[in-house]
């Protein structure tokens, strides 16, 4: 896009600024139609992730300190409880509750959950100003495009510390709050640098079942608002946040390749390269569980039947699942490859209602037992842009099968249907009660309407937002 | 302290757990006097510093952000506009008001500015829950000692890239907030762990003179606050945050030295070892300002008998400050080595006044043209732990004249009395025109009680907080 602009080839001499460029030019006209179509399926994914998360012990915590904290009315929906709230504190709480259950969305080559992070952001700050559905798609767009590019970007050096989702994606909620925002290209380019000098999140809480896998995303959200909004009134960001000698990459990553940032930016569509999750666990379980499930399903193989499965993964995977011996919870189990591999083998299928059932079960305890993980140099090679499930199955007869998956489902080359899409958002929406059946049913009609609505209005069919806000709040109170 | 602790000499196994036993435990009748004292000077020095800060751009963009985000009301203050606001945004507004000037505390070894995110914090929590003078002082002690020893273990290599007062100043927040909720050891660790996850802050922003720095503090005290609160409600963080292997310093640092986390706990008040800052501006640029007044004072020199001037610094000086050529701002203006010898060479002194008329004047910047900055081995070697002052002067008749500081003004063995800390406080009160005379002098006095205070409530002498918020908020809105 950029060979004619001032300052280099490709923009690669500031690619931030180039990034920023796109972000807040980019037209809804100017998006291929299956990309708007995948988007708004995306859309109805999240919203059911979001809706999931009722009840989470995190979700209702941060929603609780954003209640406190001021975020007792406002403009914008907090789906877990469906109170009003400043767009800050939904982008907040919506974030902690979306990424809880572990099924919204995952792009593989940054390893980036985007809609966690870009969707709250676009539909409080939407919500907010009575923006279209039409400004809702381009902004989300927006924010996938650009913190897909910087999670590829700050590379797999940054991965095995940092949560990308937390870092790369205050980056993409920035993107996307500035572009609802309408920030220009200067005002984009300050929101990157006050998004990016706050981009945090570390992995070392996994290994304690800690809590902040959802503050991270919670707070990738707010703080990518939050940037974005200081920009529009005048606050200024560094210009090179991502590729400066004291920016992220310079803090943060030994093999960023600034090449990354702007690849085939306005021509390549990376918001289509994103993963619906299938099954409601970590991202890096579902190659090898797809795997599996090829292999029992073709030799009929009962559970029982199996001695031992090698789990052939990528090092992301170890560096992630590697430090989960026993789950003490159901999200710690999400992480466990033993016990997602045991709920495939019992379950056929492991998505939220299994994991609750069954996660400690003696069953799936036992099968946990049998698994092993070992990095496997295709698998690794091939990995992020691809993520291959191979496992070998040794049976109690002594035979060893071998099962592999080239694209697990819910990839791009082996996406999901509006029906299942809807089906998943149904079962989330019953799993956590936040609505009851035939609301539910209004609520994913209205969804995937979104493109055509004129004003995006509430989540919750019929009712407008400001309706249920505790009280009315002056345009002046909105942020 | 811990010799007899479980699990090893000196906690040394589990150096973040043993660090917040220290904070959780700390009791006021535990502080020696002298620690008390000095707690009391830094509280003044720091509150002038918050009341400068009204008026600044970059500070009344972050309050406005706070304010419509549902900081408007609330039982703790906002200083620069003394409306009332919850804790977490009052901390917000402050933590960015006190570090603009460039005239708050820094501690050398860690080269962490600790009152500008530990005072926000400890005064917001108070004013909320009615605590003591005593409280208050107790909370802030255990976040300086915290801070600093953070900062002091992530290190060099982490201040190359990082502001520590940004990563670091989040666990400072944390253990000032959460010593002031009451934690216990368990819920501080779990604080510690969500302050830890969101650490963040980047240099880059200095070489555009953009307004990072104040979004560094604000969001280190919100954010450490943030980490208490939730952890008072429940919320699970890493347990090794610091030390583990997807934690902090692995992630942010190459010379991290556990040992620093825990030298002298309970021992070595490294609150005695902060420094104030006399001239307002980097602190970096102090030492080499003091060894040019020493040469220009013992010979007599007037400005215009500089031919040059060579700074004699340590490393992170230049990492800090070689970025800036030409100051744009006054801001800017303080990260600039030669603006900075300029005006003490014409005034005498830089404080905010002499910035604000002269930073850009052409003498001065005739000046800035004569100096340059180089690494020296001595200096170089001390820092952090001291931070000594060199320059050579030739004058333009072709002498060469060395100076030399060892301990530039403010720091601990060359320390400001309590009359300079007055004066410096009335001086950043009239500079802003928060308070009037009369008021800042009746402020002051109040500040300089309260180690006696029974209630710290207002800041601003004789109203109570609460009689300022837009309205009431009930107990259960306060966060």
């Amino acid at each position: 896009m950029n060979n004619d602009r001032p300052g280099g080839p490709e923009g690669l001499d500031h690619p931030s600024r180039a990034l920023a460029a796109f972000a807040a030019a980019l037209r809804f006209e100017a998006i291929p139609g299956p990309v708007v179509e995948r988007t708004v399926n995306l859309y109805v994914d999240w919203l059911g992730s979001a809706l999931a998360g009722k009840g989470a012990r995190p979700v209702e915590t941060i929603a609780r300190f954003a209640r406190a904290a001021g975020g007792h009315a406002g403009p914008a929906e907090v789906i877990v409880d469906r109170g009003g709230a400043s767009a800050y504190f939904a982008a907040m709480a919506n974030g902690a509750a979306s990424h809880f259950v572990e099924q919204d969305d995952v792009h593989n080559g940054s390893v980036l959950h985007p809609a966690t992070v870009v969707f709250p952001v676009v539909l409080a700050l939407a919500q907010e100003r009575g923006a279209s559905g039409r400004d809702l798609i381009a902004a989300a767009v927006a924010g996938y495009e650009v913190g897909i590019r910087v999670g590829e970007y700050l590379g797999r050096s940054h991965y095995k510390v940092f949560h990308t989702t937390g870092t790369a994606g205050t980056l993409a909620a920035a993107a996307a709050a500035g572009r609802l925002l309408g920030l220009d290209e200067q005002g984009m380019l300050h929101a990157f640098g006050s998004a990016g000098t706050q981009a945090s999140g570390l992995w070392e809480f996994l290994r304690d079942a800690a809590d902040s896998k959802q503050l991270h995303t919670a707070m990738a959200a707010a703080n990518g608002l939050m940037a974005a909004r200081l920009a529009a009134d005048g606050f200024r960001g560094a210009a090179r946040i991502l590729e400066g000698a004291q920016g992220m990459a310079a803090g943060m990553s030994r093999d960023a390749d600034p090449a990354r940032l702007l690849d085939g930016l306005g021509r390549r569509w990376a918001t289509m390269e994103t993963s619906f999750k299938y099954h409601a666990a970590c991202r890096h379980t579902h190659p090898a569980a797809d795997a599996l499930l090829a292999v029992v399903t073709q030799h009929r193989l009962r559970p029982d039947d199996v001695a031992r499965v090698t789990a052939r993964v990528h090092q992301g995977a170890i560096d992630v699942l590697g430090n989960v011996v026993i789950p003490r919870s159901v999200h710690q189990a999400k992480f466990n490859m033993g016990t997602v591999l045991g709920i495939v083998a019992h379950r056929g299928y492991a998505g939220v209602n299994e994991f609750e059932q069954a996660y400690d079960a003696p069953e799936i305890a036992a099968f946990r037992e049998k698994v092993e993980m070992v990095r496997d140099e295709e698998v690794d090679r091939a990995y992020p842009a691809r993520w291959i499930g191979k496992v070998s199955v040794t049976t109690t007869d002594g035979r060893v099968l071998e099962g592999r998956v080239d694209e697990p489902k819910g990839d791009p080359g082996n996406t999901l249907s509006r029906q299942e899409i809807s089906d998943k958002f149904l079962r989330l929406a019953a799993f956590s009660r936040t609505a009851e059946p035939q609301e539910a049913r209004d609520m994913l009609a209205r969804a995937w309407e979104l493109a055509s609505l004129p004003v995006v209005g509430s989540v919750f069919a019929g009712a407008t937002v400001s309706s249920r806000a505790d009280r009315p709040v002056a345009r002046a109170d909105m942020a």
